[in-house]
């Protein structure tokens, strides 16, 4: 998720150290590998204005021809990569009599490459843009790129050289880093639909390249912990490469390092040192319940549990302050959650759903560790919000949720209610039907959002339906070629970015991992 | 002096081992100092479009203010800086959420600040432009910028961070680097002159300035060792700073490094290795004679003068094949010798006159030595190549010696000719007077050629003429802002550059250091 301008005013950050040091003390170790270019690239743009390739040549002599002033030459490395890249730089002609000054552009796909960059005006930062200038004084040199790159293709254009002497680049690597080790998971029988095996594939890829000292929520932007990814890509890890103790790391991290009165905040920072960020977003702050109960769900580590416990008991309470008395979340202006990024979603549907959900995971955990006194107050209430939002939030004659003032009818407010188990079973299921059916204007923007869908539908009977969706979201997402999958995707607008630019978009993004989630989970 | 495409079709490099050992040992030891802002100070252009301050402030606190997207701020170093730059990078606000992106520029004057880079359409390499492009992904950062500037104005513009924070800049500072030892240098008696004193002053800081691990040209372009300045820089270097290895190590790597048949090439580079260029022309060439001759007459250092000898003697051999039947040099097309950067000068005359003047320094150290064949010969082709100069290139009528076919009359060859003592002194001196009285229109465009016209008035009973032209061209320098002497300055013309942009121009340069050499030989 990306950065907003929503910060406390007097935030403070609250420390508690000993699980701050249990955190860095879980610092994983990554494992690395080297990659290189298969082919070399040119593009052009089709007749949509999509940057699409229009020529490739193979990359079997291992070295460019050489290059001069304004020459540019791309490579593919044929798949999405993390990592550091290096390469050999050497001249050709008269002895180097200037400096050769270099652009360097890196790109998860196409559309990064060919753009120009100087056109952003987008209003995230610019600053994302992977671009870089560099000038080199003595020829010839082996350059080690101090940074870490997200990225499938990579260009190189000589700015300049001198009349005198052209380039030749050659040995071009990455050293691919991540914490993900593909060895541990399970290949997928060969009985499972040819199209479920690819996505769980690029969902694999995906999750494999966000995990690093963190789950990072993309490689290429933001290379954050932000708890609404880690909650997905923690459901993810246990079916594929069960890194528990990266999950356990990033548990620790989150409740280490909190905002005013213990909050949990939105995301973290890990450079130059472990620090919590002054966003605070009312779902994500719940969310750690839900990490935390889906960590004991899968490892059964109740040492954890007791630790954590307390922490996750304070999200639970200090979310209780934001009902109001008839049991129902407050609405409120501006970035207070985040659900989704479709930009006039009314939120207080979603979050009283979310609310809910999160209350009755707490309520589990209480029970589980005996703590009655909170399983008494949590319980009451979830009964005081259910009855609230039935009363409140429910349309009896449209049938649907409603969100807000203006008793908005959103998707994401009818697939928490669901998540949520406010109705009954079969009422859920006719709610998802009705959803289809009268298809809510307000509809869903990311795949961060799908994922909540899909999970419904497949808890509520409508395994076919979640699998249609997963098709014909992620699959398509495929289709128009994802190495990864997307921070972003809507197929009726597939340059669609709610940052202004398709540029800046994320194109390996840790929300959008979970199709191997479903189908590990679900469909084999 | 700048780079050319005149590369030798088969060329070849010669390598003498054991003078390139020799020249290798003798690397400098760096004196360094730090230096670090004085003021800031804002740009605006002036009713003749050259860049001026407008605006100058404080920088007591020692930190910038704090910098968002856009924002820039320019620090003036006081004086001109050869060194390695560090500062301290402080994001304030909430945690940096985005990579800090700036742009870094140095400047040895205010234009290489003003412009835009983006508009430099010159014929030399935009690679020269000393301007950066940076990522930092971690904040608080120091940045030690890894390649040498040099430069008196550094500006840093935002170029992004993200709406939630800004940036200051603090702990500006310079590593100035030099292998001149500015405490060998005797003070000027203050009965000398105020304007000398300044003049004399700046000419040290240009030659220190130039005093790298080699004699540099430029220590912003081109950064290295051309025959044509350390000639100079060494005769100015006898009277300062008295670094006589650093002249030895020069001698031995031309000599241990030099074209096709033993030819001493027009510059070498250091870095990867030490190499010779391609680019040959005369007059450099026989300027290794100079180079010695002069290194003895300071030194006296008999071993080296028997030790190179031989290669300085090479030079004058293979010069002789360049003189017709009448012992005239043939005139030829091209980049053939340097002289002066004039683009409409026809260099034959200028190079016969280089070519007596070295033949005779040659044959005086062949009488040193005691090898009275190579006096014998030299002094024969010297006889002829005066007589031939009379007869041929001399034109009687108009009082001036020509050049080329078009019989060209210009002050380069004037001067070159009066140097080589080709006439009586009585006529040189004539001469010299009937110069600036007809003032030929093919005058002189840089230091290095007006080093030889003040050279040539002083030794020809001129030293008040020599002192104006010094006043009027280095000390009009000096009045136009100078920190450094400039490669070029047209009095006329002060934006004037061969190279289509004066933001290219090198202002610090060698070959313009001379006023010291002037003022501590003869005006003291």
């Amino acid at each position: 998720m990306a950065q907003h301008i929503s910060s406390i005013a007097d935030f403070k950050m609250e420390v508690n150290q000993s699980f701050v040091d249990k955190g860095v003390e879980l610092e994983p170790k990554f494992i690395e590998t080297k990659s290189e270019p298969i082919q070399l690239v040119e593009l052009e743009k089709d007749r949509d204005n999509n940057w699409m390739l229009s020529k490739h040549s193979s990359f079997e002599l291992k070295q460019t021809e050489s290059l001069g002033k304004g020459e540019a030459v791309c490579f593919d490395f044929g798949n999405h990569q993390v990592g550091y890249v290096s390469f050999k730089i050497k001249p050709i002609g008269s002895p180097p009599d200037a400096p050769a000054h270099l652009r360097i552009k890196f790109g998860e796909t196409l559309c990064e490459i060919g753009e120009d960059s100087k056109d952003y005006e987008g209003w995230l930062s610019s600053s994302w843009i992977q671009e870089e200038f560099m000038h080199i004084d003595v020829l010839p040199a082996v350059i080690n790129m101090p940074r870490r790159y997200a990225f499938r293709y990579m260009e190189i254009k000589v700015l300049d050289t001198s009349p005198k002497y052209q380039l030749i680049f050659e040995e071009i690597r990455c050293r691919t880093v991540s914490s993900a080790d593909m060895s541990n998971v399970a290949p997928l029988s060969s009985n499972v639909d040819e199209d479920l095996i690819k996505m769980d594939r690029v969902a694999l890829k995906t999750l494999h390249d966000c995990m690093q000292s963190v789950f990072e929520d993309g490689p290429k932007r933001d290379r954050r912990l932000w708890i609404g990814d880690l909650r997905l890509q923690a459901s993810a890890n246990y079916f594929t490469f069960k890194n528990y103790d990266l999950v356990k790391r990033c548990l620790y991290l989150f409740a280490g390092l909190t905002q005013n009165e213990g909050r949990v905040g939105a995301c973290l920072f890990i450079e130059p040192h472990m620090l919590v960020d002054d966003t605070a977003l009312l779902d994500y702050s719940l969310f750690f319940i839900s990490c935390l109960h889906d960590y004991y769900e899968a490892t059964r580590d109740r040492a954890i549990l007791e630790e954590l416990w307390p922490v996750a008991y304070k999200q639970a309470v200090l979310s209780l302050r934001e009902l109001d008395e008839a049991g129902v979340v407050k609405d409120r202006e501006g970035f207070w959650a985040f659900i989704d990024w479709h930009k006039d979603l009314n939120k207080q549907g979603a979050v009283q759903g979310v609310l809910i959900y999160t209350l009755k995971q707490a309520s589990k955990m209480a029970e589980e560790l005996g703590c009655l006194e909170e399983v008494q107050l949590l319980d009451t209430y979830i009964k005081q919000a259910s009855k609230g939002t039935l009363q409140k939030l429910w349309d009896e004659e449209q049938g649907f949720f409603i969100s807000g003032k203006d008793r908005q009818i959103s998707w994401a407010t009818q697939v928490w209610m669901v998540l949520a188990d406010v109705l009954e079973q079969q009422e859920n299921e006719a709610l998802l039907d009705r959803l289809f059916e009268k298809n809510p204007k307000i509809n869903m923007v990311t795949p961060y959002m799908n994922h909540h869908l899909v999970e419904a539908l497949i808890l509520n009977g409508r395994k076919e339906k979640a699998l249609e969706i997963m098709k014909s979201y992620w699959g398509e997402m495929i289709k128009d070629g994802a190495d990864c999958f997307w921070e972003l995707y809507n197929p009726e607008d597939k340059k669609e970015s709610p940052y202004g630019s398709n540029i800046i978009n994320s194109y390996c993004h840790a929300w959008s991992c979970t199709p191997t989630y479903f189908i590990r989970k679900y469909f084999i």
